[in-house]
């Protein structure tokens, strides 16, 4: 059993937004983290917040809003996710408090107990992507695994997926019972298929997928 | 950027508990995934929902609690997160209204307009997680490419975790300040530290941090 009970995830941000208070560093660094994965983010460089000088880059961003205004808890509404980087504690969690009153995921940075979530180091290539996470225990160490993960993952995961979702529509157009294609792909998957892929390239990889269609079909269907 | 805005994150389960409503195979894969990290986690088999028979693994489970009783409003309460499963759509709807409306993170399986959060295919070693997400594009691919990252990452890693935390605490001991530690830990990475206890073993890595830190105590301290 894990002694941090930490559960990597993927959030649902379709139609949500994020708000995070202060424009420090860190804020940057969260910024840039939610603008990868098209998350849209309103950052409010309140009064007590140091504005980071890389915040010029998304001026015309169309994901990111920088909003120059003192703190209110109206700030928050309307958001799903709010990341708190004020600079000072006590004025985080004065504004963890408002936000969890509203219903917000929180994370205040570099404060594990006061975090519904943990950013993950990434690989990320279109919609794919490969998140390490050690439940906050040492940083150094995750960006590390990630730097190997995206020495052996490169931009090829993404097409690979592209295989894998044009062989999904042609085993769905011939194996009609969900349970069924469930099975056919476990079959495929102990077959070797992801191997064979990159290994072998996507024709060889797709006359695997067709030559096991045809014999699922002739012995079950 | 991503057309699909799913940001990879690890849910902080601390002192928080899980709901599973339904008792069907769904619920049993949430429930191994959710134990499998550690979280608490009560099953309702309500009336409409089968019981799978894999549940009685769980029998004696310090984290599992299979309830068989009707479903109410009442079940959810104190509860972070709820796992909807019942094996009808209109009662999964009608639950998930219930369910946000005391502000729990819900999962209605296999539905994702329904989903604050989509579970990641994952390898696990300790503390130490590595997760593939294809923003729900396919299941089939990420569980491929979660089982290539198992072939080529073991419970090497967790090792490797705390190598990292011991050196830490070196560098903690001998760098006071926090950003020049995050300078350091850099220059750490560039140097290729991580090859260097995968390829090398620990005991060359760990040489490779002393020197470099009486070099930066040399020039700095």
């Amino acid at each position: 059993m894990a002694s941090r009970p930490y559960l990597p995830v993927a959030i649902n941000m379709r139609h949500r937004s994020a708000v995070i208070i202060g424009a420090g560093e860190p804020a940057y660094f969260k910024t840039l983290l939610l603008a990868d994965f098209g998350i849209s983010i309103t950052v409010i460089a309140c009064d007590i917040s140091d504005i980071d000088d890389r915040f010029s880059e998304f001026e015309n961003h169309e994901l990111v809003q920088l909003v120059r205004r003192e703190y209110g808890p109206d700030l928050l509404h309307g958001h799903y996710m709010a990341v708190i980087a004020t600079g000072d504690r006590e004025t985080d969690y004065a504004i963890e408090a408002d936000a969890r009153g509203q219903g917000l995921l929180v994370n205040v940075v570099d404060d594990p107990d006061h975090c519904d979530f943990f950013a993950s180091a990434y690989v990320r290539h279109g919609v794919v992507s490969v998140a390490v996470s050690s439940g906050g225990a040492s940083p150094g160490f995750t960006a590390a695994l990630k730097d190997d993960i995206a020495a052996r993952y490169g931009p090829e995961i993404e097409a690979h997926l592209g295989c894998y979702l044009e062989w999904r529509a042609l085993v769905r157009s011939q194996i009609q019972q969900f349970s069924d294609r469930e099975h056919f792909w476990r079959e495929l998957r102990s077959a070797g298929l992801y191997d064979v892929l990159r290994e072998q390239g996507p024709e060889i990889a797709r006359e695997l997928v067709e030559r096991r269609l045809v014999e699922w079909t002739k012995t079950r269907g």
